[in-house]
């Protein structure tokens, strides 16, 4: 079957013609064709993820700021098919100059180029949510940011040209607008700001209540921002004559109404009206307190997380002049003696030009490094939830008698620093329910304090999930699966840099690293409800017996009376003592 | 819990700090930080990876020119940690200009502006496993590429500068080469082709046999590209002195061995000759048949997938002068004649100038476009595999007493046209096998011909076979999971774009149009098994009755011949003519 001749089709092409059909493909074309891979697959899903992008971005601003972050989400249905979402923070607003191409260009940012915690870290988000309203509905992004109380607020709006992944302006202007957040349940009054932004994107879209939709995205976001003051609201269009046929219509506030979160009418006018305005109230979900979290630092990268090409690469770029005072400079956790070991050990001159080391000398500049001992990096970078706020947020939005929480020390992947926290609600199993009928847990997943809710299946968080043995602990659990029962089970990864999956940010990559974290903190979990489950089965046990026994106690007596001759009052204190010695002895045990 | 004054840390950024930090983000850096997106998880997802993309290109480039595929695989390792791939094909070879952009510059390719199915669709894919290689060995990629018999061959070696997305040439020469492929197993001489492409790229890797493998996906790869000639070999270093610690570590081709897929030794001498160069001979996966799939066709964007804001940007684009001929012209479907009435039905002008058209114009125009009936986009774009070609493809591989295919018509998503094909092989359940410990069936998932191996739990695929009720016909299922049992499924996409939910391309996005066809071909797939398995029983239930009769023949023989006063011949003939009586019995059942 060999081919000496190769057959060629008429058709076929040559190296030469395929030469003229190689292009350059646009960052932006790349992702409008691909717009799944940013959380754009379906309507219902491209809604939570404009929401998702547009409060991360605001979250972000306010707490690098300093400001403890009040955040107002509207979403408006306009049509069947079209919604308009906007977002309004009180951060610090955002330079004119800046607006365009933080809204529309793709991969344009602060916090890429930084080794720091940070909810965004691409620069793809907000940008891709206008690309997604301009491409199903042609409309633009509208921007209103305010950066100081005493200058005006900028009002543009903005398309993307996706041929060139560029901005195009259609208004820029500037206008009287400040920030106004609606009054909280808790009887305080509506708050005006004098800094602050709001992104208005209007698209195609669907909402659907459950797991996955936005009110279950700003209810977690809650529970791991307790400094967050976060308003929403959802206008829905009427279905026409007919209300028996808006199931799954309806705003969201009776649902979270028994969870303290109560809504209350709008009191004052909004800056943007619409007209369903008078029909939905406000939802807020109120924060617990005033304090934000500790300012993540910057980092430098750790020696021991760069591969041989970046090293080579960073070499070429320091702005330092001698070897030695670039690894000094441009990494965390070495010192100039440290750097002087180095090179000794790779044998090199401590005062070489970095820019001029060969690649056989990067070679053995990298093995020496990876040969040299160093403190893990410096880890005031994350900032943890804490055991302390895990537990308590599981409390306020879930019953269970029993939680748990952990926080594992931070450590590396990569050379990123990252730590993991877990925590656990367990109640008691419904009675009503059949034996072996039980449902199998559910996993709440967040990374850098957002909530993850789809691509489960996917995520590192899952995969650690399912790989313990939770039957060690006391669960029942199907091969491969999560266990059942009537639990909660959360993780949180803080990190640097957190590997997604994919740009949509839903599931977090199988670094073994994290998910050997992962498990560990599951598995401490574990054994606590372990030591939980244990005693409330041995006190299970001991009720039973002692049930049992008590049922003996009258006639255990009556026997006595008859034998010995007790009166009826004799009967009665032996029974009384005869059931206290039980209560003692339940007691001790 | 009023905000009055917004407190401020002191470490506070401004509007102002902010923008300074903003920054522009090369697609290159971003992927760079961003690896696992593209397949770079871990080394030994790195190693399936590279082989993959190299593989991909080889096999688009053969077909586009209409040469029947060769192709050569060539694994070495050079350290523990450290592989060298090398793939080389008899393609058409790459001009000189276009070989530095095509292998060390991310989004650059012919593929991705065009509706057309092909296996590479991105243009990111084998610059990826370069970067991946200079980040993890600082090394370049090398390649040889020889366009026709009467030129030199290029070599050159090149790099990819992250910060731009731009390649950096480090070596451009001419030289005499030209691809070699080894002898096959049949007995055919080796061959030399006049035209190729050769591309070697050395990376930190693990090499681990089992279901993630090369070797799994070459094997895969051969069965869905019956026209593929592809030698493959891993030439992998010994572990000094200790045999018995080489688990893992072998050579595969003792895997195929039993398969059909003898191992010859290498009788030609190699161009990029390796230490183990005599060691391990080449495996070869024969082809089939010379003949290749038909060429599909490039078509132009069907109405009723594009959006409002693609429409406006087609308009904005076109180079028709009225809007009649651009809807005509660029749009397939559209004769003259419906681009006028759609002009109507919209009340615009068919004479208008496309680039004048304003936004509500737009909007009428689209609405226009989505209430005129239109042809189904045109379907000679896909090259199916085949119904036959399944079951073919399926008995060379798998044995099974039942083999099926199922191929779809092809529908579209999002108007893209794309077809299901999907077959099953199914074996007897292992006798030794203890009842209810059955496994789960082995899925098998290929995307316009590509094997798919990770990130299952992601697919489309997954969820449709998932999905189906395979209790249904027959099948033991848990909730939620694959059916169990002695089964081989597979499925098969072919689209102009496979919407791939990572740049990686190992799983497809849940549109629900596709699962819906995956479904449709599962379960028609299911229906037959289940008409065979019902037959099977039927038939199994037969032989046990006719036995248990049978056994009752002797003596009622015995009784008459006592009764009747039969001779022992009599008894006989009674004998075989009971029997003869209970095959017809069965025969005619």
């Amino acid at each position: 079957m060999m081919i000496s001749r190769m057959r060629k089709q008429p058709t076929g092409e040559t190296a030469e013609t395929l030469a003229l059909k190689q292009r350059e493909i646009a960052v932006s074309e790349f992702f409008l064709k691909n717009r799944h891979l940013l959380g754009f697959d379906n309507p219902r899903k491209a809604l939570l993820t404009t929401v998702k992008e547009a409060v991360d971005n605001a979250l972000d601003a306010c707490e690098e700021a300093g400001i403890v972050p009040e955040v107002k989400v509207e979403i408006t249905q306009i049509t069947d098919t079209r919604f308009r979402v906007e977002v309004t923070d009180n951060g610090p607003g955002i330079v004119r100059a800046q607006i365009p191409k933080i809204f529309a260009k793709l991969l344009y940012g602060s916090k890429f180029h930084r080794l720091r915690m940070s909810r965004g870290q691409q620069g793809i988000g907000i940008s891709a949510a206008g690309m997604y309203g301009q491409l199903t509905t042609g409309s633009a992004t509208r921007i209103l940011s305010k950066t100081a109380s005493g200058k005006k607020a900028h009002h543009m709006e903005v398309q993307i040209d996706t041929k060139k992944n560029a901005p195009t302006i259609l208004k820029d202007e500037e206008v009287d607008w400040k920030p106004e957040f609606p009054a909280s349940q808790s009887g305080g009054k509506a708050v005006v700001s004098n800094h602050g932004t709001s992104v208005a994107i209007e698209m195609e879209a669907a909402y659907v209540r459950g797991r996955l939709s936005v009110d279950e995205y700003l209810k977690q976001c809650a529970v791991v921002n307790p400094h967050l003051q976060l308003h929403y609201r959802i206008c829905l269009k009427k279905t026409q004559g007919d209300n028996a046929d808006t199931r799954g219509r309806i705003p969201p506030h009776d649902e979270n109404a028994g969870n303290g979160q109560k809504a209350l009418p709008d009191g004052e006018r909004n800056s943007m009206p619409c007209e369903y305005l008078n029909e939905t109230p406000w939802t807020t979900f109120e924060r617990a307190n005033q304090y934000l979290p500790p300012q993540p630092t910057e980092i430098k990268p750790h020696p021991h997380g760069v591969e041989l090409g970046l090293l080579i690469q960073m070499l070429k770029d320091t702005k330092a002049r001698t070897l030695r005072s670039a690894l000094a400079e441009d990494f965390s956790r070495v010192s100039s003696r440290t750097a002087l070991e180095i090179c000794e050990k790779a044998g090199l001159s401590p005062k070489a030009s970095p820019a001029r080391i060969a690649h056989h000398e990067s070679e053995a500049l990298f093995r020496a490094i990876n040969a040299t001992k160093l403190l893990r990096p410096p880890l005031d970078c994350l900032s943890p939830i804490g055991e302390e706020q895990i537990v308590a947020g599981l409390r306020k939005e879930i019953e269970a008698d029993f939680y748990t929480a952990v926080s594992r020390p931070p450590t590396v992947y990569r050379g990123n620093p990252f730590l993991v926290e877990a925590g656990l609600a367990f109640s008691k199993p419904d009675p009503a329910q059949e034996l072996g009928a039980e449902e199998p847990i559910r996993l709440m997943r967040f990374a850098n304090r957002v909530p993850l809710l789809h691509m489960s299946g996917a995520c590192a968080i899952t995969k650690a999930a399912t790989g313990v043995d939770w039957k060690r602990y006391g669960l029942p659990q199907p091969k491969g699966s999560l266990p059942l029962g009537p639990m909660v089970l959360m993780a949180h990864i803080a990190s640097v840099w957190v590997p997604f999956t994919s740009e949509s940010k839903e599931a977090i990559a199988h670094y073994p690293e994290i998910i050997r974290e992962i498990t560990f903190a599951f598995q401490e979990c574990g054994r606590r409800l372990s030591v939980f489950l244990h005693k409330r089965m041995r006190q299970m046990e001991y009720e039973r017996k002692r049930n049992y026994m008590a049922m003996y106690i009258p006639h255990l007596a009556l026997g006595l009376k008859m034998i010995l001759g007790f009166n009826d009052k004799q009967e009665k204190t032996l029974i009384n003592n005869l059931n206290k010695m039980l209560e003692r002895t339940h007691l001790e045990a």
